[in-house]
């Protein structure tokens, strides 16, 4: 096959106005920075108070829902569901009722079970998963930050017959508030975050206990290693719950390797007085991540979205060092 | 009792020269803190190569062990070991043939440890012990950085017995390189240590193993909770191996409690779906951290260095919030 080097934009995406679900610190954040893009974006929140705040800052909010819904139906706009994990499924059925034609994604730190709440109201074929990995100890409308998504990466669920027309939506989107997108299939992320960001929470949280078990004294004396090593166990309690009890399955796995672990650590350490082997594994794991989030980034640019097995291809790519940037190498027709 | 409100500095305290055994991170950045405050001092590390760049930055140093023990001796200067914990008896031999006379402290991160090693040569009488609580991922003379120690909390051995004279040498050293001086008993500190320090280096390990683990892909997916929660984890294998295993016993403890509940919580996400326990009580440590952390330091003046019981007067102030700022409410003797 012969294939020019003439590097041009997908073909021209519409951008249709943006509906935001939940105006925590990552919908909240997603409503500013599309404000600051010139994007036409309206949202919804339950609270009162955080729809008084949103107002008060000049944005277009209401605590309405279905008619927060049949705004969207009207204007074919995208919607992205931006509420907490246990909520999903009420809000799905929402949509379902309300705006079923609406392309659909969401920002929740979990894919498969997202997407099978969306398989069970007949939507999946105007779904589009997707999770930026991005927040930070504080919550609320208050902590949004329409910069959050600046290089942050922006994973796009990239499942087998995923509809074309909707992932660009959706990357596109990603790609305006400056997030890098990296396609990956629904339940290869959730394995991913339980390891890379569930987990963390949990050891975050056992160290923390562990420290201040020795008393107040020991407290004072900590240092960088328990500081950061515990940052993520203060994040309010209900939204570390939310997202790890709804990637249950993943990080049971993931919690059971460490208990495996640590247990064999602690038997060397007791039978030979050395910690070598864990303290070895973790320094070559610590390495290669540093490595590899020092490499740049690899624009993919030999997929054409659409194209047969484009999914696997963009899968394949991810796991490669790709990202999506929307530019694509256009075949050559001669 | 009546005391008045003067403050006044204790009796004056003679500023010896400073014998430097290791020029390490902790022993260098000394080297260099001293240089900047006036006080005269001289080193030793083995290697020929850390000689010749501590040597070319201007500083005085030797690959001579018996030569610089005979010049502290001479000087009777405050000699500190800052070699890594593994070496720390022979380097305490050395002291107790060349320079059996001159104050002794050390800098590593076990205290129980070194004390048992400098009663068995003899020199319990000469010895405080001292762990400035202060460091970083990156190690050697390259490291050092004059000012490491400021506003670091430095851990001052109060052990029942303590010499009032070499104990106000130590701790006179520790506020002028700028710490925060924190007595405590060496036990003691092997605990609280095990727990803020050294289980948070095989936690990290273990966060970074699991997560890496998952393959390239999640690392690229892995933010700050990750990026933080390892951090310790890149430090040099050996240097984490010779500061963990000093304190076998301890770390044993607090790994064995890190496994029970770690267990505890897999038997909670796997039976109720929830992680509630583990991430209730990490929120509420890590709220306690904060707030200690946040607390302004107490400044003991209530104990004179050399009263009756003034090493468990000063352990309670420490457990208390009390820092050792050099200042003592003198007791008014009508």
């Amino acid at each position: 096959m012969c294939q020019s080097d003439r590097v041009t934009a997908t073909s021209p995406q519409p951008r249709p106005s943006v509906c935001v679900l939940g105006l925590g610190l990552i919908g909240g954040s997603l409503l500013r920075a599309l404000a600051a893009t010139g994007r036409p974006a309206f949202g919804y929140n339950r609270s009162e108070a955080t729809v008084a705040a949103a107002a008060e800052s000049g944005f277009d909010v209401s605590t309405d829902l279905v008619a927060t819904l049949a705004r969207a139906a009207e204007q074919s706009a995208l919607i992205v569901i931006a509420t907490p994990a246990p909520t999903v499924t009420a809000i799905v059925a929402a949509v379902a009722e309300h705006a079923p034609r609406c392309p659909l994604t969401d920002v929740v730190s979990v894919k498969q079970p997202v997407a099978d709440a969306v398989h069970a109201q007949g939507l999946s074929s105007n779904f589009v998963g997707g999770h930026p990995m991005a927040g930070s100890a504080d919550s609320g409308w208050a902590a949004t930050d329409p910069a959050l998504f600046d290089g942050a990466v922006w994973v796009v669920a990239t499942d087998d017959g995923a509809d074309p027309h909707v992932w660009r939506t959706v990357a596109q989107l990603a790609l305006e508030v400056g997030s890098r997108v990296i396609p990956a299939a629904s339940d290869e992320h959730d394995r991913a975050v339980a390891g890379i960001s569930h987990l963390p929470h949990l050891t975050a949280a056992v160290t923390a206990v562990v420290g201040a078990g020795e008393g107040e004294l020991a407290l004072r004396l900590a240092a960088g290693s328990f500081r950061d090593g515990t940052r993520v166990a203060g994040t309010k309690p209900s939204a570390q719950r939310a997202m790890l009890e709804a990637n249950d399955i993943a990080l049971l796995n993931a919690l059971s390797e460490t208990i495996d672990r640590l247990t064999r650590a602690r038997d060397q350490l007791r039978d030979e007085g050395s910690v070598e082997i864990l303290v070895d594994d973790g320094h070559r794991a610590r390495k290669r991540y540093e490595q590899i989030n020092a490499s740049a980034d690899v624009p993919v640019t030999d997929v054409v979205i659409g194209s047969h097995g484009w999914e696997a291809a963009l899968r394949d790519a991810a796991r490669r060092g790709g990202v999506w940037t929307g530019q694509t190498r256009s075949a050559n027709p001669g």
